[in-house]
């Protein structure tokens, strides 16, 4: 199955010269969310997983489907003021500026073993700060995957003492 | 099993004087999160969903594990400006002021059988505006269903038209 041809590129957004990878038509088609799944789970090779991190909000729909066939709890990284318990934050470099995620303080039990899932791997930003909230929680990260990797953007480098998966490349 | 006590009463958020229900308790939990698809997938009785409709971003957790349990496609509805495709609108009064909520115009086929989830049922604004995108599109609406029903604010006259399940009421 061509997993590509269910990612359709829209020029221009959210901002001129960027091409989006727009993942609605995949989730639109059961058989390629199922082969996805299928590729996330075969190379997890029976890892032990806890708990999956899903990041706000593209990170949710396979985080939360992951979280479900890996009998593991689902725990949701948002943006700041949307989790409604005490949270701990991590901030992180934007082009322009930094962004902040938020996750609840008792949503890791120290020495979990963390999946941790978002739609898009580009320059890491978001990941790396994924991984800190993972960590300041003592959560040990097995995996960080996503379901694409924009290569071109080096995302890899911010995050690669991690094991790291994307069944789509770009 | 006892749902309820996976769900967390945070007071006074988003803002003073309201009771939010946390569902982070139970989304951790993968006992509690399949009791809860056990009783959704019940409840549809085997009825035929082509599409499950999930609302921004709480929508996201069941609606996707819905689907994929369905075998049927997956459509996000969000706020504006989130969806990167020509989208259709749809808003909706709030205490003060509006929102609006969109789809993709390509998101659903003339006669698609469709669930549309969300965590909470409210005042039905948000609801009842989903199923007006979903109709506008020309799908059927089958089943409108949440995770939590807050049977005090009546939610359920905006859209007593449907037929609707929540596991949890209060």
């Amino acid at each position: 199955m061509e997993l590509n041809k269910y990612i359709r590129d829209i020029q221009d957004f959210p901002k001129q010269g960027i091409i989006f990878k727009d993942i609605t038509p995949l989730l639109s088609n059961p058989e390629a969310v199922n082969k996805c799944m299928e590729l996330f789970i075969d190379n997890l090779k029976n890892k032990k997983i806890d708990k999956v991190v899903g990041v706000e909000s593209r990170g949710f729909f396979f985080g939360m489907l992951l979280a479900n066939r890996l009998n593991a709890g689902f725990i949701p990284v948002r943006k700041p003021n949307k989790l409604p318990y005490e949270t701990i934050s991590s901030s992180y470099a934007l082009e322009y500026g930094t962004d902040t995620l938020e996750m609840h303080i008792d949503a890791i039990q120290q020495g979990e073993r963390i999946l941790i899932h978002d739609d898009v791997l580009a320059t890491g930003g978001t990941a790396k700060a994924v991984c800190e909230l993972v960590e300041k929680l003592g959560g040990e990260i097995v995996q960080c995957n996503f379901l694409m990797e924009l290569s071109f953007l080096n995302g890899r480098q911010k995050i690669n003492q991690y094991d790291i998966y994307s069944p789509l490349v770009y």
